[in-house]
Parts: structure tokens; sequence; C-alpha cells
């Protein structure tokens, strides 16, 4: 059997992932995780957590997956979040053009029934709509993005004002996928870990850039050649553009070599102009290589200011940061000084009132008009001078920049299964260990009593109840020999087998027997609980 | 102010929680959480699953949100799960009946605006639809239940077999409601958290029963008297009519103490027969008494084998639990014995075949039908005999029951900030502390310099980041007086100030300031990580 069908097998045999709705026939695009991928899943999103909240200091926060039609039509998704598809009108099955044989394409031939197919653009959000009649029509959201975006007004208080800082969101995304397939690897419900940081568009660098200069990575450039090179060395020579960028996606291969992805299966490639997001300037995908081929897993996207001129545009909402200059400076402005020896005499007592309004613009918003006794009146040049002024300014307005590292959960999860499956025969059987990390790892501990009898499985049972009480899941198991209990465990990746045998009964030890290396030894009971605990970090 | 607008005030201005999509005029039932508001959340989901995961040992799986139409059609819920509304004919606005003032509702007239109303139904799912064209009807799931329901021959597999088990889901849910309201406690998405216990009907206990049993709950039984007894006697009195259900009620109540529900303003409350959902047979809510009346936070329901039942039903899938007596029991049983005698002259080269297929009947399925030479033949009463035999059975098939709790997480979130919310004068200036359990308190420690020189500044930050690499969210506070920054730590809930002075740069200590008492220790650096860690467990 090829690795992905050893994958879809161990994950439906062990309730790590599996279509949804089986038992009602399934539905495309849709998996459930089971109990262990559950567990596995939850333990990546929080080592994410360890990395973005903790480690860089983002703050995270938790928005609606429906969205309002407003939000997306400004952000740009209702018109461009689109794919082509071939629709074949005498059958109706629709297709994703990349997906057609070239021969059918160019004859616009129906693959299926030879029917007549015509080319349409497709937009891949799922629609609802908000309200108990009057339905107000709205999205789930196709990414956790927007809801970031949206909320900068605040985030940037919270923020005390100062740039650069970084949001996350880990949550559900939806997208229409026209071909749903390949397990978790194209879902039409998604899990995302999003972080969106907020750049002075003329720093874009990172406080801790020295930390990670010396980081190796393969990098393959838009219509140049691959290299591999450390992140100071392709920052210096122009291939990533920027080191905010750059610190990214070096914490980005950090991250994936920490849930267990092989380093020689990881690949930075740059997006070409053409299949760029709508919405980006710059993208750099985190391919995995997998025996599916090369696998998008994470994004790294400069969005620049796209997305918040967007709204600011869309609401009038000024959306700008504020940044002081490190000493005042003089500028020369053009200001509107009104001329009161003509105005006095032609507006009378609306004298002030035309004054005040011609001092509050600009010279380049004329013509000036204000409205006296209900009455629109222009205010022509002969009642005011232009007049070039120096004055002393403290800093400035600006939007910021956005660098976005978006990570598809399933995939990843998917891609630690793969690069951490290892097989071998063991008296003629099949014999399947996952070598995941420990961190990652859905169960910490099995626990077994020797033989089930003499007090053995009640002690046992105390334990795997103290390893749950200091907040590892750890599992009891009783059944079959010792060697088929290893096995169950090895196979869903446990790097710890806890065995209580006639020895505990004496010195209230226990073995403990490592995964990787089935190497065995004795710890006290007592002490059991941080000794597990300081190798799972 | 009152309570509520404290706690709205409080939350909109240190990011707890606030209205969605603010700078678009806002969308009513919709609320972000804040970076303050989602560590909060997240810490209580997180603490939720010590209690189900790790303390229970039940499974987690994550099922969509997207819910094809079939599985909700079974459920009763595209039926069932509806709201009663009166529409304006004139203004075409709609309220839930229960809001509308009886002296409108009598006559049907819009409180709005005097225009004449018709009473109708309303389903409170949000419809979508999957696929790229013909779309296939779907909503969002108005519970997560049903994502575990139609997984239950899978998840029997996983528990081995053996009831009882529980399974649990944390993730979003969605009604939509007529008159969203009320911040975060009538939301139109919101996060829940739900247990689904699958047990034998014949034994609704828990094994731990007896840990419970002297817990004191108050009671509010439908249609009875409040009491205030232990579990055990109210069990016993048969207000709560099995052990299974009152031990959830008691593990309820021990979870909702841990993370700071006030015990004298916890009462469960039974639901009367017609305010039952449309699966349950009993069903008690614990509610909590806020500003606001009693909130209903978690409904603890007996749901019996309606769900399951309701699947096997719609999809013909055996998912009955197979259950062993104690010892084999002979049973008598009518089967069906052919008459071979007659058979054979009549059916020839076929009689073989009308053997076995009598031999597979149960006596009431007659008549027998059986297909030959492509014809249907009835074969009568005079093939047969109906005998009664002596049969050993050594079990039964039976459809498991089931008990939920269901939490709804905003809600406690919410209630949860009511009940820990201080309130004092401090030099005339209001004085807020958020008296929240350790374990729970978004940020565990604030880490100051005592002066913004000397070093000092430098410590701190290197102190923050000891402590977020021991997984817990510092945060360092260089801005204002020290009297300051506990302030704004006091407001939310972070249990340990840390300040590095001038004795840091001799010994290596610092102080370290308890929120509640403010009193102070000195603690060696090296020892500060663990001595937090230890005091938010």
């Amino acid at each position: 059997m090829d690795k992905y069908g050893d994958i879809i097998s161990l994950s439906k045999r062990r309730g790590i992932f599996y279509p949804s709705y089986d038992i009602y026939g399934g539905e495309a695009g849709f998996y459930d995780y089971g109990p262990i991928g559950t567990l596995l899943k939850n333990n990546v999103e929080n080592r994410w957590r360890e990395f973005y909240v903790l480690g860089e200091k983002f703050m995270e926060i938790s928005t609606p997956v429906i969205t309002p039609y407003n939000i997306l039509k400004a952000s740009g998704h209702t018109d461009k979040f689109l794919d082509i598809i071939l629709v074949c009108k005498n059958c109706g099955k629709a297709f994703k053009a990349e997906e057609v044989a070239e021969k059918n394409r160019k004859k616009l031939e129906c693959p299926e029934c030879g029917g007549r197919m015509e080319e349409g653009r497709i937009n891949l959000m799922f629609e609802t709509g908000v309200g108990p009649r009057k339905k107000e029509k709205a999205f789930l959201r196709p990414e956790t993005a927007q809801g970031i975006f949206v909320n900068f007004p605040v985030l940037y208080q919270f923020s005390r004002k100062k740039l650069p800082f970084g949001v996350v969101q880990v949550g559900k995304g939806f997208r229409n996928e026209v071909s749903p397939r390949q397990g978790i690897i194209r879902l039409r419900e998604f899990s995302m870990a999003e972080a969106e940081i907020f750049f002075d568009p003329e720093y874009k660098n990172h406080e801790n850039f020295d930390e990670m200069k010396d980081d190796i990575m393969i990098v393959v450039p838009a219509g140049g050649e691959d290299m591999e090179d450390t992140v100071e060395h392709v920052v210096g020579k122009g291939v990533i553009k920027n080191k905010a960028l750059a610190y990214h996606m070096a914490l980005t291969k950090r991250f994936l070599l920490s849930v267990g992805i092989d380093e020689k299966k990881l690949r930075f490639r740059q997006h070409l102009q053409e299949e760029m997001a709508h919405y980006a300037s710059d993208c750099w995908d985190a391919e995995v290589l997998t025996s599916l081929g090369w696998v998008e897993c994470v994004g790294i996207a400069d969005r620049t200011a796209y997305d918040i001129k967007a709204h600011m545009d869309a609401t009038g909402v000024d959306m700008t940061a504020f940044k002081l200059y490190d000493e005042p400076v003089k500028e020369k402005k053009k200001v509107v000084v009104p001329k009161m020896g003509r105005i006095g005499p032609e507006f009378g007592i609306n004298a002030k009132e035309v004054k005040e309004m011609l001092e509050k613009t600009e010279p380049d918003d004329g013509p000036f008009h204000i409205e006296i006794d209900g009455k629109d009146v222009e205010i022509g040049s002969e009642f005011y001078d232009v007049v070039e002024k120096e004055v002393v300014v403290t800093g400035k307005n600006f939007i910021p920049h956005v660098v976005e590292p978006s990570y598809g959960i399933d995939r990843i999860v998917y891609c630690i299964l793969e690069h951490n499956y290892a097989e071998q025969e063991k008296e003629g059987e099949r014999y399947v260990t996952l070598k995941l990390p420990s961190c990652i790892a859905p169960v910490k501990a099995g626990v077994f009593p020797l033989v089930n009898k003499d007090n053995l499985p009640s002690i046992a049972r105390e334990i795997e109840m103290e390893l749950r009480q200091n907040g590892m899941v750890a599992i009891y198991d009783g059944g079959g020999s010792v060697g088929r209990r290893y096995a169950r465990m090895d196979e869903i990746g446990t790097p710890f087998c806890i065995t209580v045998d006639y020895t505990t009964l004496e010195d209230d030890t226990v073995t403990i027997r490592w995964r990787d290396t089935t190497e065995q030894v004795r710890v006290k009971r007592e002490e059991l609980a941080g000794w597990v605990t300081e190798r799972i970090r």
C-alpha cells in the first residue's frame, strides 16, 4: 500500500480522522477528527500558540465565522475569491478548469458524458442569511484574517499604539471547493491559524532578526533558481524582500520542525504573479514534500496596506496609525488665508462663518462651498489667498502594512503523520510506530499492569489518574499481552509506556519504556509525573 | 451604573468582548473576544477539558459546523427547532411571541407601528448550500451533539464496546435568534462544550457516584418546592431520577465553582414538560444569578435513546450496543420449522432455497415470499410449523441512552465576570479588581521594573520571557507609576505582580504581590516560574 493509503488506514483504524457523516454516505470535503486526532490537532494548535502567543507576544482574538456581506465586499472576496470552472450543459457536472485534461478543455467537451461545457466563474464562499425573516446576506469566513483587520482600531489601542504588533486567530475557515479531495488536504471546512502583523511600512524588520539570521532555508524564488542558504544571505541577496518577511519564514520553519516535519522535505516557494491572492504583493508558501507531492502548508504573504485601506474606504473610519518623528520637523505647507477685507462687506453677519470654514480647509480641496440661509454659496478665490507657511510637524499618520503567516492546520497534521510514520515487520506482522515529538503526542503515557491480579491493576489505574491530574493524557490498558499493549501505543505515537509489576509492590518503582529506543528505566512512583512532564516539554 | 453596564464597560475597555464588526455599524447577535477575553475563554474551555477529558476520561472529537439536511431532518431539528414569532404585515418587523406585551399580543397589534401582526413559526437554523452549482441544502449546526451521535458506531469501537463512555465536543454552535440581546448572553454564534454520555438504560449510574454523594445542591423541581440537600438525598427522594444524571449535575456544580461561580448564586431548575427540547425526557438547567436575573448556563438532559434511534431509522445502520449477560440465559423462542415433506414435492429443484429462506425468518415476519424464476411466490403456512424452542442467549442488543451536559461557554464567561467583579474607591477614583481564580486568569503575572533605568527593565523583560517559556502569559509593564500598573493588572484579574528592584541586582530576588491580599513576598528569581506555576494550578 502507498504511504497515503497507510495514513488513511491508520487514521480510520485509530480514530485520528475519517470522513464525516459516514453513516449517511458521507459528504465530500468534510472530515471528522476522532479522539486521537482531536488530541493531536489540539496539541499542534497549542504548540502554535506557544510560538506565536507566548513567544512572539502576539494577541489572540476570536471573531465570528459568519461575516456580513459588506465586509467581504470591501475586502475583495465577493468579487475576486473565484475559481474558474467548466460546467457541462448536458450532465450538469462542474469541474475546476485545471482538472480537465487539455484535449477536453480545448474542445469544451465534458470528460464524463462528452457534452458541451461552458466556462464560468464561481465564488468559493458559503453563503447564509442572518435574521428571522428578511435575511441579510452573509458568508462563512474564507479566512480568519478579516475578523482581525476590521478590529484594527481597537487592537491598535490595546497595543498602546505601538507598531509592530501581531494579532492571531485560531479557528475554522470555509471554502466551497469545486473538487474537495485527498482526505484532509483539501477540505471545505478547515482549521487555520493565522497571524497578522502590523508594521510601519518604513520599518519591515523584527527586533529578534539576529536570532534567526543563521538558520538555513531552501527557497524557490519565482522565476529564479532554488537556493539553500542562511536567512541573512537570502535577505541580503534581495530574494526575500525584507527582514520582517524573512524572520517570519524562519519562524515558520522552526515551528514546523518542532512539530515533527522533516527538515529535508521543507521548502519555501515564492508565488508567481498570476497565482497570488488578490490582496498580496508577495507570498511565499512553506511546502512540505509528501507522497502526494509538495503540499502547501503555510502561506507567508505581504498584504501591504491592502486590507486596512479597503475597510477604511468602505467605512470612512480612520484606521491609520500615528508615528511620532524622532524629532519634530519643519515642513512647508500651503494654507488658506481668508481676506477679511473682502469677506466682511460681502457676507455681513455670515462673515465669521465663512472665515472659519476657509481656515479649516486644505488649498487643494477648493472650490469651497458654504450653506447660507439654506442656499449653497460658492466662495470664489477672490475671498482668500493661498500662502506657503512653515509649520512644525511632530509625526504623521499612515496605513500600517501587514505581513501574514497563514497556517493550514489540517494539512500540517497530515504531513506530520506521513513524516513520522515508521513501519517494520515484527514476527511476520506489520508493526507501525508514529515517532511524533512528545510535545504533540496525543497520549503521553500508557499505563499497564504486568498481570491483571495482585492489586497491580488498581495501582496502574491510580497512576493513570495521577498523570491526568498533572495535565497529561494517560491511558490504562490491561488488555492482551504487554507486547500488544506496546504495539497499540506505538501506533498512536505514545512516547512512554509505564508498567506496574511485582517490584512496584516492594519498592514503589515502575518501569518506563521509551517508544523510540524501547530502552527501559525504573522510576520512583512519586517522581513519575515530574519525570514525564519534563520530557514532553 | 448597574453591574451589567460595569461588565460591558470593563469588557470593552480592556478587550474582553465587544460587538463584532463595529466599524461597519455592528451585527446583532455577534461578539468578538478581544485579547484578554480570548485568553479567558480558552482557559475556561481548557479547565472544562481538565474535568471532562482528563478527569472523566471522555473522548474529545471534532466534527464540522456545516451539517447536511438529512442529519438534522432525522434529529428533528428541521421540524421542531422553531420559535413562534409575530410578524407585522405593515412594517415587516418580527418579534418573539413572549417578547410582545400581552395587550398587543392579544390584539395582534404591532408594538412598533400598530400594524396588524400574524403568527408564524420560524426555524432557528442558519441555512447554507454545499457544492459548486446545484447546492445541496445544509445548515450550521445548532448543537455539537449531532456530530457525536452520527459517530456512535466508531466511537463504540474506540471505547472497546464498553458502556458507559462519554464523548465531548468543544466548538461553535449557531442559532438564528429572532432577538439577540444582552451582550454575550444570547448570541447567534456561540461557543459550547457538550458531553454525550452513552449508557446502558438499565445502568444509569456512575462508578464514582459515592465521591459526589455528600455535595450539597439547590434544586428547583418542576412543580415542586425548592430544596437544598445532598446529592444522595435528592436522588433518594426521587427528585432527580437516576444517579447518572445526579452525578453529572454535581460535577457541573464542581466545575462552575472551580472557575469562580458563586455557590450561593447557583441552582438547578428542572424544565417543565412544555419547555423541554424535543429530544429530552428530563432536563435540569444549572442557572446562575446575575444582575440580569437567573441565566441558564448549562443544560443537563436525559436524551434517552431519541437521537441514536432517529439516526438508525434514517440510515438503516445498526447503531445498537451489545451487552453480554453475566451468565447465559435460556429463553423460549418461537422458530419457523420448514415441512420438507410438503416443500419437496411442491418446489422441486427450488426446495432447498425455500427451506433456507424459511429458516432465516422470524415467525412474526410472515406471510413469507420468495422469488422463483423471476416470479414472486407466497409460501403459505401449510409449508412450515411454528415451534417454541429453548435457546441459550449470551447477551442482547440495545440502543444506548444518552445523558448530556451542555455548556454555554459565553454565558459562563459573563457570569464569571459578574461574580468576580469587585469595585472600591481609591484616592477618589473607582478601582476595579477581577478576583478570578488563578487557573482561568488571562494573564498570570505582570512584570515591572521599579524604575526605567539601571538595567531593571531588561531583567524584567527576561523574567517575562522566562515565565512565557514555562507556558504562562506574563506581561511586562514599564508605563506610569507602579500603582497604576497594579491597577491595570487588577482590573483584568492578574493574580501576581512581580517587581524587579535594586535588591534584585544584589541578591537576584524579586517581589511578588498577590492581587487579593496585596501582601508581598520575596522569591529567588530561579524559583519564580515554579512558584507561580504551583499557585495557578
